[in-house]
């Protein structure tokens, strides 16, 4: 196996494509298939997948601590003179075989190019809180696709920061894939126990407004955003439990037309994020 | 092959199941699945496939033209009471084996209920044009995902009407599962002709917005939606064309942040028909 850590010289890129690897046994290749498939896997190493070109560049470029980058040799030919010149910092490179790189894609129509990245340490919520602050809370959200657009949307509208509790793993390749790239730039919290989420927002002063479908709820229209605010969203089906929904201080509705009786969660989310931030 | 038009009494529910279809060469089956896989075989037959119970529900309960209703063997014996206390009309039910059911379903784990449904005819889109109406115009868009999510959002958000120009076809089935039935209850329009879309939106004297990236836009904020406003949004990828851009009323932009320069497309198409639509 062949390991770099900065491609700066001729020699080294000869000695990379002299060595390029075929074999499924390979441990960075094994490693990689542990971390794309098991969210145990993941949080034992400490490490997750990326697979893509410009996902790839987004870490290099926030400067997130990547350990392999790992390329086809069509898409080092491709692709390779593009990423080499990002800082690579401690990231090793290793060229596999375009049919090695076809059996750890995700999709039939890969680039050839991948990752594995450190995961962050968790920082205590704590330290989220700020002056006129506005957050969103996923409680219990599962589907990675929506979790993923939400951590994007969340990226775009400047939330200050999206907090995770007792929802899908964010470093599964299927979210990260959807956030492309905001993974990186968004500031993001777990906070699995609801006791120290809630204690957490009251302690700074942070108006939690649970999104329901309640005819009773205020509509967020006339709500009013101003100061510290969390919006707290439920799970795709069932949406917020009743006790958190009556924690919050206040229970807000999008107004809904006709008989379709909720929006997707992400796209619920992405309006009350809107709302939250947008100027008046 | 079996076919019922109304499973009314006991000796057509005996003989139903007398007849449990398992061979892939069965006619229905086949017209399934050439539906399911082709656009072209579903402007031919002017027919296109809906699977799992709640959409087939909204179907039935939508008044749509189903021509078949096809179940496993499983989920006759599950939500066959459910299903037949709808008004099945003219469509015919048929029994299938569980395997066969696995065989044409698009995901590994389906309910087992299948339905042929009638492609609306299309109205003129001059027919949607109504005193402050509403409209999102979806320009290019290709991704299935995207068009089924903001169709739903249309319908929750009560829009007037959704028009497609130049997208992806709105009755593949990923398009389909991806409205969550909103499909049977939008009013969707299709325009591909980029004149003909114009000058109905002129004639009935409807304010356009192209949503772009563009500094010199519009903040959405500001720009006001009264009277009869229609959105364009533009290709995941590449936007609105320049073209069409400029032929619309103004462009407008939804503000964002940092250095993410785009929301996802459905995205800022539900933040986009949400400024227009909600209480001021």
């Amino acid at each position: 196996m062949l390991l770099h850590s900065c491609l700066t010289t001729v020699s080294e890129v000869s000695v990379l494509l002299e060595n390029i690897i075929t074999s499924k046994d390979n441990p960075v290749i094994k490693l990689y298939q542990k971390l794309a498939s098991s969210k145990k896997e993941r949080l034992q190493y400490g490490l997750f997948v990326l697979e893509g070109l410009r996902i790839t560049q987004d870490a290099l470029s926030e400067q997130s601590g990547l350990t392999h980058v790992i390329l086809t040799k069509q898409a080092y030919d491709k692709f390779g003179d593009e990423l080499f010149q990002a800082d690579l910092r401690d990231a090793k490179t290793i060229v596999i075989s375009n049919e090695l790189g076809n059996r750890i894609a995700s999709t039939g129509t890969t680039q050839g190019v991948f990752a594995i990245c450190r995961i962050p340490v968790q920082k205590e919520l704590s330290s989220a809180m700020k002056e006129n602050g506005k957050y969103v809370v996923l409680f219990g959200l599962q589907d990675p696709g929506n979790v993923g657009m939400i951590i994007r949307t969340a990226d775009a509208l400047g939330l200050d920061a999206v907090i995770l509790s007792g929802s899908c793993d964010i470093y599964s390749p299927k979210v990260i894939r959807s956030t492309m790239g905001s993974v990186f730039r968004a500031d993001i919290y777990i906070e699995n126990d609801t006791e120290k989420l809630f204690s957490a927002l009251e302690r700074a002063g942070v108006t939690s407004s649970a999104a329901v479908i309640d005819k009773d709820a205020v509509n967020v229209v006339k709500c009013g955003f101003d100061g510290s605010q969390a919006v707290f969203i439920g799970n795709e089906g069932n949406g917020l439990p009743a006790d958190i929904a009556s924690r919050c201080t206040r229970k807000v509705i999008i107004p809904m037309h006709g008989n379709i009786n909720s929006l997707n969660a992400a796209m619920a989310a992405g309006i009350l994020m809107w709302e939250l931030k947008k100027e008046r």
